[in-house]
């Protein structure tokens, strides 16, 4: 099977984590492409950037996911996620939703390390907006400026080890979601000092992704994931023009 | 006090009945701008044009605020709201989120009124995502497609009339909410024929705008709708990028 | 336009302070009438004396409400609101709610700050009533006991913008809320002190009530806000007995 | 033991059935003195009609509740109930949530079956405040004007009956409770005709009293069931007033 | 009347300190049989020896109910609760359930105080499952291996007294819970030094047990606490298999 | 890998229908050990069915575990999921569970189709216990007997369809879980006639498993699934007793 990577944010750093990490995850006769968004911004910590990451993310699926079996969407918080669900014709995975549902089959309550402050409080409202709230025992999160987003790892890898298990000790977490996609692989590297299992964004979007293409689900033709009504677009780009629309001339 | 009214759709005809009805709702000394989407769909009903209006709305927004003293998103669903929220010096009213908060107002369940089967789920979920899932009677929506979006009062009116009072002689509603810029008015045009209070969206964040603007809170500089942390972006165009971070190359 | 604001406790200083506070938020051509409960407590902490601050608002309403536009309930907790709501034949507005649907149009989540320990259950459980439980970031409130209701604010100011402070270091509020009628005035003068916006309840009330009766939305007949069936009661003195039922014997 | 049993409203009829259901559910040694609200209303159908009726029994509780040693609120909706739990130095019981806590005990979800159309939004408020919404399968209700409230039993019986069994099979109710003081001794009395255990309010209220006396607990000194903190207060009658705060010339 | 009181473990001084605290709270003529799991653990911390418990309490109850009255599940967690509930002809009342309505009759919200760390994710799902979540104030719990289960009160009183007083202080608890059968009987030596009511499990689902048999309340022949429908079962043994089915060969 | 499929009942027809739509979901490489309960009921509706089903589970778990590589238990409801969970030292999968994380990432809302009225209540418990509630758009289910648990689908395969398409036209769904072992291949034999994607419990299931297993988590060592502590047991069969405790007489 094809597998398209899309990394909603402009850093083509990030982009290569993901790709390292995502060849880890496929079974032989899996394929990737990966995909850097063309505008945005360099990671996702705000609404106004999940926005905007969306928006990328949308015109990336529309005009590469043709020959292709799944998408995954790899920034944390899910840019675009619901949005692309609707309008492509193949199953569409995004790294939070992947981990969440893999987090609740290992555990009651999970914990959310992230790498900002500012950026929990969009963290918060996806896993609301999901229905896992009462599942979140907590998210803790870097509280220092980071230097260079390929480098958090290395740069703070300690320091995310020690918020990680504060979250076990303190906060009853059963699982841990070390996220974020410059975070990718962090939780392969640091599991044996971890109490907990302990799950990474990208490796469970690229094997729920695979398990999505296992399933041979069909397209929906009705509710509210079947494809947008037709209706009247302008300045879409001709991909996805010809996904939501006609032009208002016809 | 200057307000800046965005239809996040590319119909002008929406806009001007955005615009006529916006103009009942303000006070002497309070002028508009209005301004409607250069690219985008014709209406919004699902999540997938949301995400489509919302970028349009912020890309308004960021060319267009300056010298106004607040902005309102003016397509039910609100897209883009929380986002512009982030990034914008200046207060951001949204009309499903001003006709909620009118709506809490005034009773204690209310039903959303709506112009075609598809857009519930998306109103559904807005709503959910800003608290008010137990409040919500419950949403009636017409069910035929409809011929030209400027013209769905003059064409359904007596069928919206009649979704209207179901809600309330079977749903328990205590106030309607008419929902979506389409339905601009038609609260006022109809209220004589309803037996609860009827609430339009366009009404409620026009007024809502001038009460947020008679407040003067100070815009943050702490908590999750202070401006984004400062970040490398690309492509975003001259406006929205001084608002969201700095060029790559810096 | 006239507004009633009803003080639903005996202190006249608090009284004073309302008046103070909301003669800075009403519009040229909007009037105040004041009054203070004839009987109850110097101010409201407990369930059972918002019952009697309740029925004493109600009192007043009854007999003061004609020639009026709109009905302020001026105490947090919001003594009686829906109960007026019902049978007041124009809109009521309480300082809690006003405050709490600004702040959601503001921000994510919100913490209150208040002026002592015993007040809090009562508070949230308010909170949790209107459906915003989720929204609460925390409530913070002084633990001393006050020697003068009327001058809470002279006495324990500092005290008071510590806990705001806190509340948007370690809570996560994107908004504050200054509350109870004896803090009128404190979120003005403290505003340049703390970093998010902070909102004070009888400036949003009297914001509210203004907007409420600029929207000119007709009282329902139908719900659970018509007016209550008319039904035999007793003792209720003439003006509210007008307005709940008929007497007894007819 | 000797338990207060206070009908918050003015009608001395459904006085009557509640003493003469209550005397059926009291062990050998227990006593009732009935009280009848000395204002109000004949029944509680709306908010401020409970607001009303919570204020007159706070008044009959604190001028009589000397020598019980437990009370019970009589009527549906429980007025006041959380108000005189506070200033009340013995167990107050209500007869909504005793017949919920028993309702909880013998089955998953519940049914009420109501005295009018309009009743339902107070007692759904009711069952929501005490976090008891998820286990409400419905309210089903008359929806006649009753031609004396004294005399509900025996005009609509059978209407009644019929409601009870719509709610076990169209439902999903594994328990009824018949609402009301007005229906005080009909589950009973139709305990056959029903598939369902059927529970009576005030039953459940007699007997969830006396348990609360068997198991002797002591009154609160911290909390928010602790004594109001003593503060000024006026008009509210020397009984109140004792047990509320100091007169404002102390 | 008859009480058949289950522990669902093995531990025999469990039993006897259950019996010691039930017999405490049994009226005159009320009699009591104890029963001791004849297969399970020590004691309950985990969903999975709740499930043992459960299945040892089945056991028991089906074997054992003839000629009782009502039934008593003598274990916090309420191992098999409302799966007795189903096919016992007579009410069955469990220790938490019993507990969690008798402190919501009495405080706002409830903290409870737990004998072992990892004994409260088990509690926190009980507690929610019944729908009490949202009242729960915390759970605090020793964190010393226990010695001996049936020396929990002598040997780690002191440590439970200031976790519960801990709980009041800092946590907002209203009414506190000390949980557990092994702590059968601490609630009552302790009161005096707790500053809000604390109640014993035993005691609650003693009392609440003859309150249910007062009731008189039918079985149900409809809803989902019916007997379970016929069917095909093997190796449940005779008292069990009549309850729930016909044999296979049947 | 290796992976041992449990049904929890004794009715072996089942287990050949869940082994043979098992085979069509393992990839090459995967092996399948089918079990069979020993003992309990033919088909699980009730909560009392599924704690005897549960402990059946565990008991099959507990003996025949080693050398796999993870467990599934084949019943929809998932009996003993969460303890199965606690005690095994690898991943353990349950139908429902499966299913449902598998709707979350193709839809908003979903539909259960079930095989009678009664199993109604016990899923929705499940479903909510899950944290799921509110993405059930409905359960519709059969309700006549069924005269062969092994037939289900040949018998009332029509009427399973009309109430599929029920659900998404009148409830909103979009995804269908058709539910429960018995109709273990359905999905795939109606797809082409049902407008939403619909998915098999067994499928879900075992696709997970797989996920779980390619995802090489590690065993928790704190947290609430690490294994229980050690503690006297007794009658539990030697591979439980090894599993859960030491012997009363260790």
């Amino acid at each position: 099977m094809k597998l398209l990577v899309i990394n909603p944010n402009i850093s083509r750093d990030v982009t290569r984590l993901i790709e390292s990490e995502a060849a880890r995850s496929i079974r032989p006769g899996t394929e990737l492409t990966l995909a850097t968004a063309p505008f945005g911004v360099a990671y996702i910590e705000t609404r106004a950037e999940a926005l905007i990451g969306g928006y990328a993310a949308m015109q990336i699926a529309a005009e590469q996911h043709t020959y292709h079996d799944a998408i995954v969407v790899a920034a944390f918080g899910d840019p675009g996620l619901t949005a692309l669900r609707e309008i492509m014709p193949i199953p569409v995975v995004g790294m939070t939703e992947a981990a969440l549902v893999s987090a609740c089959q290992q555990g009651g309550r999970f914990s959310v390390i992230a790498i900002s402050q500012r950026i929990q409080a969009w963290y918060r409202e996806c896993i609301a907006a999901y229905g896992f709230a009462e599942r979140l025992a907590s998210i803790r999160a870097l509280d220092e400026p980071l230097s260079h987003i390929g480098r958090v790892q290395e740069d703070q890898g300690e320091r995310l080890v020690t918020l990680a298990n504060q979250a076990v000790e303190q906060d009853g977490a059963d699982v841990l979601i070390l996220a974020g996609a410059p975070l990718a692989g962090l939780a392969r590297t640091v599991a044996d000092r971890l109490a907990v299992p302990a799950l990474d964004g990208v490796t469970c979007a690229l094997i729920q992704a695979q398990a999505m293409v296992d399933m041979q689900v069909a397209s929906p033709i009705a509710g509210s994931y079947a494809p947008p009504p037709e209706k009247g677009c302008d300045g879409l780009g001709p991909a996805l023009a010809r996904l939501i629309g006609r032009h208002p001339a016809a």
